[in-house]
């Protein structure tokens, strides 16, 4: 038995999300692709992986390990040969042999996100599926990016969780945070943390959509951290403007604390 | 009667290209623009436009003009009122009043064309639809851009069109042209022109995919010019990494002769 770490990327517009789900009719991301490597390998195979991402969401950079007794596959023959049992909306980056029973979750240092909004009067149809537009759409990124830098630090998020969050606190350390304009018409905010509770970054994202918009002043996020309370924070942004970058696994980073629950 | 002008973002990968086609079964993006305006206005509505671009080609920049004699209808009413009858994949960017008649083609002084390529071993879910990968993919950027150079410049582009081409000759002017690697693994080729030959981007793009790869050397391009032969010259790249940019109207270029042809 060898344990092999796969590195994907996925277009999250069709699937319900990563997680397979108990109803076979929602296609998911871990069901097409456990499927694919039940059909590559003939073994039965339960994937660990590092992020649960929402439906909607998308992965540059999910980490995968699982299991398999097939030691005649390479690692180069999962990253060039499941594709051929993949749809073309889930990619194979890079398929590495792991240590014995590494788990993508517990042995990072931590997740990178970037959430991108689209920022003009009218709509866009080539970004349609990977930014949110906020109609009429008069974002202003110096004021996010100030924002933003309330983030950064251990700080209690229970105001930016999910009311449906399990995780037993919302205690979480943020790297880096940061707001700018990528390209015309195309705002950026990217935060670099240990682990993140649900919908964390996308409520996030609404509450600095808030105070690009005017309707809060940047000063006001910290009082609403401050607050823990989920009604004093903004919207939970739409899925499609999220995709999971990287998951951080080496020394730039220290380890994530062992009491660390991320759903 | 008025003449608007749209300014038109699409995303060509459901579509068989811009133009009208007689089979009502393949959907077209001047097909669905047409049918929106008529639902619209209830006046039966036929558009001239800049670019006839090919079957999965993208635009940020098509520009479409038209009569109409809704007088009640301001341009913001078309340029917000038009997405409610169009799928998503089309949008109405802007919309403004033009002189009579104003024709998108024959003022225009040139366009502006990106082609995108993904440069990686593994090819790309996001990107899928936005970019050709190139198996195994090891583009060098630096001397495509060399080669790149050769092109700008008053020449006969008769390596660089379709055999299929109608044009009664491939005398061009271009302007600029460049290659860049524009994100990771992302290099963009891009070019600005008087006006283009038929397949003429794609040509050009297939044939600098050579020089990236070391298939042929930088300095044969000059040479696959000055044979004016299309089958010196690289393969036509797909459809789904080309864009049109922008339409040029200003003074920064001049306007492009009165006999330039442009299919």
């Amino acid at each position: 038995m060898r344990t092999i770490v796969l590195t994907i990327e996925y277009d999250g517009t069709p699937f319900s999300g990563w997680q397979i789900q108990p109803d076979p009719r929602r296609q998911t991301v871990q069901g097409v692709l456990e499927k694919a490597l039940a059909e590559m390998t003939q073994e039965k195979i339960r994937v660990r992986f590092a992020s649960r991402t929402d439906a909607g969401v998308h992965a540059r950079g999910q980490m995968v390990a699982f299991e398999t007794a097939r030691d005649a596959i390479p690692p180069i023959g999962f990253e060039r040969g499941l594709s051929n049992y993949l749809p073309s909306t889930v990619v194979v980056r890079r398929a590495e042999v792991g240590e014995d029973g590494w788990d993508p979750r517990r042995n990072s240092r931590g997740k990178r996100y970037r959430y991108t909004y689209w920022n003009d009067r009218a709509p866009t149809a080539l970004l349609r599926d990977r930014a949110w537009w906020l109609k009429p759409g008069r974002l202003e990124a110096e004021p996010m990016h100030r924002a933003a830098q309330v983030f950064i630090g251990t700080h209690d998020f229970d105001a930016f969780r999910s009311s449906s969050c399990v995780a037993r606190h919302a205690v979480r350390r943020m790297y880096r945070a940061s707001v700018e304009v990528v390209a015309p018409h195309t705002i950026v905010f990217e935060i670099v943390g240990n682990a993140f509770c649900k919908n964390m970054v996308r409520i996030m994202a609404g509450t600095l959509a808030d105070v690009g918009l005017g309707k809060i002043d940047e000063k006001d996020v910290k009082a609403v951290l401050e607050s823990k309370d989920r009604t004093k924070a903004g919207m939970t942004a739409p899925p499609q403007g999220l995709c999971l970058e990287e998951v951080v696994y080496d020394d730039r980073l220290p380890l994530r604390p062992k009491d660390d629950v991320d759903v």
